[in-house]
């Protein structure tokens, strides 16, 4: 028999992490990771970093790293927002900003944590199905809400839309908080930051998992107004007043200022990118444009599950989701030119199977 | 007029994190800091991490680090939980092990997070009063609740009780969990980590920011039975997937492993502790007995307020609460010799104004 106290614990889904191998040999397409190393600089402020320092609490604030973020994008320091990488600074604006009885609404195919968001802080939802071509219909949100988010460039469908999709979002949604979640916008996408100044009710957030190359350091960032990022500020100093340490603060910062390799960076993915998609398409798929650092295809006639399996075999690992409507598609991380040779050599030994 | 968006705003009291200085110059014993740096070991992995592979994401299960964990407690990984700080470990098991109708129970003198997290997650709470010698009244909590936690030794207060006191408690509390905070344990308390392998419903937190010095990496802990534990990991997993940063997994695993710098960290800090203990005593402060890295103390006819702030125009940064009962106490949190060398003479001082 259970146990009385056994009554109280949390009945939850665990939400099952991505497949991670220690196999050095892999191609791994499958996690939406950067293939080049972070920002030497950010390297270097590693190796520079007086680890006695350590022994004290790293700044409650981090301000060193907000102030590089705030001139970024040209904001002030009050207009930013950190989180132990972007999924724990959504999680936050999901509690401080979704306290509505009415449902927060998003895409149907979008961001996998959303709904697990929901159900863990009790916030109802709603979603509206992207069209045959994954496009968000705008006219779609137009229903009174709870609040809205969506990924832009949407993921795992790889589209972006303009920041005119964005304002007409806004003007359909003036009651609510309307969150962008940018994960990927700097992979070609076009960011709302600037937005954020005329809509007080925005918030953009953004990571610095993808086009910075720092998953390992778990840092996410959001930009809008003095008014939201306060709210977001008292959540989370009643959670943890010291979510940000003090390495990756440094770290961070160096890979701010370092701009320039940030955008070679960026572009040799987007070449790489462009590359394959074409590559891919002459081999008879449909991949859709993409404005990420990931392709989403498929191919008439053709199991994708099995494709996903068989690359698996030769060491390629992509990402397949058993969810309906995309369950014969699949999502390509971009990896270095010398990867995607290896994976498009693979994808031609399937077909000619 | 306040637009309608601003209706859904989580309202909470910020929590107001503690002063911090970049002032060199100051002594700060106001944090609970470790005067000592970090393990050699510790500053060596870091130094010598590859940056590269910061463009991949952490192991999510941080099994490194859990491993050394386990067999430092010699216990399984599976009974070990990660967090980042442990005040991210006691707000998930705040979420996650206490959903009762019933209050949980926690003394009136304790961590001022507690109360901070019920709030966040509306779980409503009861105190117990300590006695007038700032003890916990075992005794007290045999009343049926919806949870129990109790932090061992006690903050502010530094007094410590036995494993015979937890066990008490465990018997009263068979249909509660029973969190036991062991934040200060390793300078002189005596640990309940034992007794996880006999009671399922007890959890037991601890922390590399005191003992460890790693207060700059954010690496908190659980240790219980692997029903709680897995508890604890689906709603994380729920929260955000990869919460120990790479480098804080490779550092913390070196700084377990330098078992010897760190029991001659504690044992110093001890020394110096009771060191600062027998001269504040023979200035005629009452100095409770501190099983901690800080003493609790006050001086009759003499105002605690007034000298915390006399201190702090000499640059030495003490703590000061002005908290019902203890509204005449202050916390030290221990240093150096060199620096408690430097506190007692403007102790002395003060007392001869």
């Amino acid at each position: 028999m259970e146990k009385l106290w056994t009554e109280n614990l949390r009945k939850i889904e665990p939400y099952v992490p991505g497949e991670q191998s220690e196999d050095k040999d892999i191609i791994k397409l499958n996690a939406n990771e950067n293939p080049y190393p972070p920002s030497p600089m950010a390297e270097q402020a590693i190796k520079e970093f007086n680890a006695d320092s350590l022994r004290l609490y790293p700044n409650a604030n981090a301000t060193e790293l907000k102030q590089v973020l705030a001139d970024y994008y040209n904001v002030k320091t009050n207009n930013i927002f950190l989180g132990n990488g972007s999924d724990d600074v959504i999680a936050v604006a999901f509690q401080a900003l979704f306290n509505s009885d009415l449902p927060i609404v998003y895409p149907d195919l979008t961001y996998s944590f959303y709904p697990v968001w929901c159900s863990l802080f009790n916030i109802p939802y709603k979603t509206y199905p992207v069209d045959d071509d994954f496009r968000i219909n705008v006219e779609d949100y137009k229903e009174k809400n709870g609040g809205v988010i969506i990924p832009n460039p949407n993921a795992p469908t790889s589209i972006g839309e303009s920041t005119d999709f964005v304002e007409k979002l806004l003007e359909y949604n003036q009651d609510s908080v309307v969150i962008i979640d940018e994960a990927y916008v700097d992979f070609g996408g076009e960011s709302s930051v600037e937005l954020t100044k005329k809509y007080e009710n925005l918030l953009v957030t953004g990571t610095f998992s993808k086009s910075r190359s720092l998953a390992g350091l778990r840092i996410g960032f959001a930009v809008g107004s003095e008014k939201l990022i306060s709210v977001l500020e008292a959540v989370k100093n009643s959670y943890n007043s010291y979510t940000i340490d003090s390495l990756s603060i440094k770290a961070g910062k160096a890979s701010i200022l370092d701009d320039e390799y940030f955008k070679e960076t960026c572009r040799k993915v987007i070449a790489t990118r462009e590359y394959v998609t074409a590559q891919m398409r002459e081999m008879g798929f449909k991949v859709l444009d993409s404005s990420t650092n990931f392709i989403f295809a498929t191919k008439d006639g053709c199991s994708m599950k099995d494709m996903f399996e068989y690359l698996k075999t030769k060491k390629v690992y992509i990402r397949y989701f058993s969810i309906p409507r995309i369950e014969n598609y699949v999502r390509i991380t971009i990896g270095t030119d010398e990867e995607m040779a290896i994976f498009l050599k693979e994808l031609k030994g399937y077909l000619q199977k």
